[in-house]
């Protein structure tokens, strides 16, 4: 790991969409695809394709195409997706339920291994067949279970200093739902979710192209 | 409305991200930004963002850069956020109530109007205020309250046909987080919305640049 050649962030954003479409092709029983055929599924150009597959040396065999099996198998160790994760979720509100379900039933390579909140009337119960642990003891559980990656659905006045919290425990990354960015984590990766950005650029689309 | 020249969909997805760095700005109570300083915060590099803003006109002055609530203003305008949007939430689960508050709570543009499910006991309770409605009429209910946008919170296997009914009722657009593409819309705007994209670019983060 960490031998690739760094890939442009754009290219990176595309990889999951790519996963998506060959896990669907392979599902209804294809072997082999094309750039075209990925062109139509996903979207983008069949050259744009080409050229993100080169980036990490799947180059498709002309008049042959791609081998599914292989190119998922390639896209999923590059996005590390070979590894196993151990999550928390921090925040056990409806969203925090919600993710941590969602991850259960979908994301099999993503185990979740406890959940936290600060109230005291969720301490101490189960949720999503997990302990709610105390935040307060966060950083020492990541610290001493080498947890992975924290997922973020607390309010936005709290995200910054838990995000911190978890740094000092040893966190990886950080999966954030709050709705602010996180910001100044240095070697600690972070995806900022930001829901609205779609919903926002849905409403383009019905506003000016009817 | 729907004068505007087309924009490309990824100059589209960046509007949002653009929105919510100028408000960010204005809060701390600046009145004028640059295409340095937002390229700073967003990430995107300053010259993007000139040709980006260029697109609809909005061009900075050498020297000045741009007044931030003209510019917050514009981008509102152009992603049709002066509207008003009537929502309804189909699945009333933990992500749809999720969902459903998370709305109501940041994005006063957009009005929830009702909840659906098809369960027995969730039709007819009240869930975040508003009443749950049996699933089966959403084509006649979407029709007569001029709902514009259904956001499914439904397991994939129904996602499909319940986009076809609110598409028989006159909805304009659809806020997918079903776990499968929504597809053959026609006029219908779809945003699918895939929560683990970003978590697997994470991983991709964790993994390759340590």
């Amino acid at each position: 790991m960490g031998k690739e050649a760094k890939i442009a962030s754009a290219v990176v954003r595309r990889l999951p969409k790519y996963l998506r479409i060959l896990e669907e092709l392979e599902a209804e029983g294809q072997q082999r695809t094309s750039s075209a055929e990925l062109s139509e599924r996903i979207g983008f150009t069949a050259s744009q394709i080409r050229q993100d597959l080169n980036n990490f040396g799947c180059f498709g065999q002309q008049g042959y195409g791609y081998a599914i099996s292989e190119l998922r198998d390639e896209i999923n160790r590059i996005l590390g997706l070979k590894e196993k994760y151990k999550l928390i979720v921090v925040g056990c509100g409806r969203l925090g339920e919600a993710i941590a379900n969602y991850t259960k039933a979908f994301e099999p390579q993503f185990d979740i291994v406890a959940m936290f909140d600060n109230a005291p009337n969720k301490i101490g119960s189960v949720v999503c067949g997990l302990p709610v642990l105390d935040e307060r003891w966060i950083r020492e559980y990541i610290s001493k279970n080498n947890v992975d990656i924290a997922v973020l659905t607390i309010p936005a006045e709290v995200a910054q200093d838990v995000a911190y919290r978890c740094k000092d425990g040893g966190i990886k990354g950080l999966w954030n739902f709050a709705v602010t960015d996180i910001k100044d984590m240095g070697n600690v990766k972070v995806e900022n979710m930001h829901l609205s950005d779609s919903l926002r650029a849905l409403t383009y689309y019905i506003t000016n192209e009817k």
